[in-house]
């Protein structure tokens, strides 16, 4: 039929779980931690849900939650934040993003968006009413072709999806990146809405640099952001968005429509979250990079060669080395039955034509024990 | 501007409560019970935060709540469902509804629905591109105009959503109602999404019948229903949808790019309430039956003439005894301030012109001793 969402299959994510879980393979496909979260945060919640109101919250979140959305702007990017005027909570980031784009785009607005992309973006932009129009970047060093984004922007342009850093392909956007995004976002009266869900899994010193702190930005970049990547409680849903007053008000038409509100003594854990220590943020970089170098030794000793990584649970890995000159999608399939190891094929966060089909996405927010056998299991088959 | 989410403003809901907020009155406005929601049902969500896995779970929602969810039809309803092809759970009513709606709405298709109605469904159904046509109900009996159903079907409808029982109308579709339904949406090749999240909060001996039941229904209607209803903890924004295997698959590709899942642990502790003994079904209508007629008579003794209420949390109220031949918004207001009691406007539920407007809708889910309080600062206003 001509159904807008009919045409998409089941996310890539649930189906390569499945897979995982009918062969008892070690799921290196979707992005999830396989440990429980902290303690403390589920304690709270807990806690929180036998003493404290369990009826709706106010439709933008509990005060609590709000105000340390705000006060983590300013403590990590120095950022001035009106909480009651300017921040949102909605359930996950996913909610976050579909809010902005159902506010957002009317029919026949472009969005500008790059390839490699989490694959809820198009079906949700299309959906809203957007022509995507996608800029590509590649592996293994996802290098941002300027003349390309330029050349992506017109008078239609109602906004550009950020995603920073930028899952599946691990890449930390660049000053220099960022000011030409902005450059082109002011020049074409644009809107940026920046999923910055792994903003606290960025490796090797780099410095996350949310859009929104960029000149010209405090009023046009909605900054997202995630309970589940910055606490490793994926399955909360729980999910904030920061953005100027008139922006943010359309953000929430949308919200109040979409799910309304969120647990609101889920909310009250991650207000406490966020209050962390500044070690905390630094140990989960620190732990995940570490997993990083691990994967990557592992894959590198079974033959793969490991693309650039920056950020967020993922390293992708180039299988030309094991003698498979494309077919990622198959090769997932293989590894998944053939060697007990799941990952995702890198060509299903691509929607143009002629997309790189020789690398694999590993996600490494892992057990080392995992790694090492996923390593291992590897290395023997190949 | 020309942005459909863009004209409606904030909820009447939320506004009515932070209006309440604000004037320290009795909020007898938004849907909400002001108890706590089953000790038992919360601690298992306490426990199982501490103890279960708190990473995404399956998209469609846990097994354990999806099966719960079967066995529920099958014991309330004695409807078959197969919990695997048939069951998805979402993070309240509103997302299933939302959903829905970007599922099946193309541009250009109708949408059948009730005024008065829940005020999110409007642009929901707008921003999905569809075009609502509306059959009016009005108080103080909420009869169906046969004849008006029947006019508002056409070959380009795709949908009737159904709100059963109604909010703020407090009806219970009749059985004759409903088979009028079926026939029209049987002979329109045609769905019903059906909002029954008041299933369990039926008066005077009345059974919900849910639409899926019908003949020739059981492949075109979604049934949702409301842990937030059910079990008094709207907070939580757990809610889940029953359809067959086809139509399922297809509201479920929207429902992976809203929200994609539900935090687990609160599915787990509602798979639990869902099992429970009759006796806690039965015993939330008899509390809630009482609460209305407690409400009713405080109601009537401060001079308000009451309409039928069959269900749901909500009885509306005539204000022309009390002098006040319209202006129901006015009223709301004036009786926050002056009273220290906040209502809702029924027009508020109404889109099309010349809506009733001198009826409010009181919420009766609240404490015995708070709903006399109400019945006493309205009965020394008036
Ligand atoms: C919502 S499932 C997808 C999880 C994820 O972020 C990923 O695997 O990329
Ligand atoms: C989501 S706030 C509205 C609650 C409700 O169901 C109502 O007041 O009608």
């Amino acid at each position: 039929g001509n159904s807008i969402l009919g045409e998409y299959g089941v996310t890539v994510f649930e189906l390569m779980s499945r897979l995982a879980m009918q062969h008892g393979s070690i799921n290196l496909g979707q992005g999830f931690p396989d440990d429980n979260g902290p303690e403390d945060v589920r304690r709270v919640a807990a806690e929180a849900l036998e003493d404290r109101p369990n009826q709706y919250p106010p439709m933008l979140g509990v005060p609590e939650l709000r105000q340390a959305v705000a006060s983590h702007g300013k403590r990590f990017y120095d950022l001035d934040v009106d909480w009651q005027a300017e921040t949102m909570v909605t359930s996950g980031a996913t909610e976050s993003l579909a809010a902005c784009f159902l506010a957002l785009i009317e029919p026949g607005d472009e969005v500008v968006c790059f390839e490699p992309l989490y694959d809820s973006y198009l079906p949700m932009i299309r959906r809203a009413g957007g022509v995507p129009k996608l800029v590509r970047l590649s592996p293994p060093d996802w290098k941002l072709p300027e003349d390309r984004l330029r050349a992506a922007f017109s008078d239609r342009t109602k906004l550009i999806l950020l995603n920073n850093p930028l899952n599946p392909a691990g890449k930390a956007f660049s000053r220099a990146e960022l000011d030409l995004i902005a450059e082109l976002v002011l020049a074409h009266d644009a809107y940026a809405v920046c999923d910055e869900v792994y903003e606290h899994i960025v490796f090797d010193g780099l410095a996350h640099i949310p859009l929104i702190t960029l000149p010209g930005m405090r009023d046009r970049a909605v900054k997202i952001g995630s309970a589940g990547k910055t606490f490793s409680l994926t399955g909360w849903k729980v999910g904030y968005a920061t953005a100027a007053p008139e922006l943010l008000q359309r953000i929430a038409k949308a919200h109040q429509f979409l799910t309304f509100t969120t647990p609101p003594n889920l909310q009250r854990a991650v207000a406490y979250g966020l209050e962390k220590e500044a070690s905390y943020f630094a140990g989960l970089a620190a732990v995940m990079q570490a997993k990083r170098d691990r994967i990557a030794e592992g894959l590198v000793a079974a033959g793969f060669q490991p693309a650039t990584c920056q950020g967020t649970y993922f390293l992708n890995a180039d299988i030309r080395g094991l003698g498979f000159a494309d077919g990622d999608v198959a090769f997932c399939e293989m590894i998944t039955k053939e060697a007990g190891v799941t990952a995702v094929p890198v060509s299903a966060f691509y929607a143009g034509a002629e997309a790189p089909s020789n690398f694999v996405r590993f996600c490494f927010s892992k057990q080392d024990d995992i790694l090492d056998a996923a390593s291992e299991k590897l290395a023997t088959r190949f």
